[in-house]
C-alpha cells in the first residue's frame, strides 16, 4: 500500500479525519487504512463508523489488526496499543 | 455465546479486566468476547493486548468487529461507535 492511503488519526477533531478518508476515496483510492494508537483508538473506529454509515455507504471494513508497540520517552519505554482499520470499496 | 462469555470493558483500570478474561480462561472458556463502547474502546484494545502479551500467550484474536449504536440520554439520541473482539485459544 503507498503512504497516501494511510490516515493516521490522532487528537484532532474527528471530522478531520472523515474529510481526510472521503477525500482519499473521492480521488480514486479503492482502499484507505485508518491507523491510531493508544487513546486514539477510540476515534478511529468513529471515523470508520462515520465515513460508512453518512458517506460513503458502499465501503466495507475489512480485517481489523491490533498490535502493541513500544514508545521511548522521557519515562523510558512504555507498550502502547495500536489498531488499523482498512476501509475498501 | 453464553453471557458468561461476555467481559463488557467500561471505565475501570484495564487490570480489572485482564483479570476477568483471564480467569474465564482458567476457567475453560475456549472464547471470551471483549465488548466495549464509546471512548472504552482503547481500553478493551489494551486488555486484548495484555491478556495476548503477558497471560495467556497462546491466545488468538478473532475477527475484531465494529457498528454504531444509538444512545437515549437527556440530550436526545446519540451515536456511539462499539467494537468487539473475540478472543479464542
Amino acid at each position: 500500500m503507498s503512504e497516501e492511503n494511510i490516515v493516521y488519526v490522532g487528537n484532532k477533531p474527528v471530522m478531520n479525519y472523515v474529510l481526510a478518508v472521503v477525500t482519499q476515496i473521492n480521488n480514486g483510492a479503492l482502499e484507505v487504512y485508518l491507523k491510531a494508537r493508544g487513546r486514539a483508538i477510540s476515534r478511529a473506529v468513529d471515523v470508520a463508523e462515520i465515513v460508512r454509515n453518512r458517506f460513503v455507504t458502499d465501503i466495507e471494513v475489512g480485517q481489523i489488526s491490533i498490535d502493541t508497540e513500544e514508545v521511548v520517552d522521557d519515562n523510558g519505554v512504555t507498550n502502547v496499543s495500536i489498531i488499523e482499520i482498512p476501509l475498501h470499496r
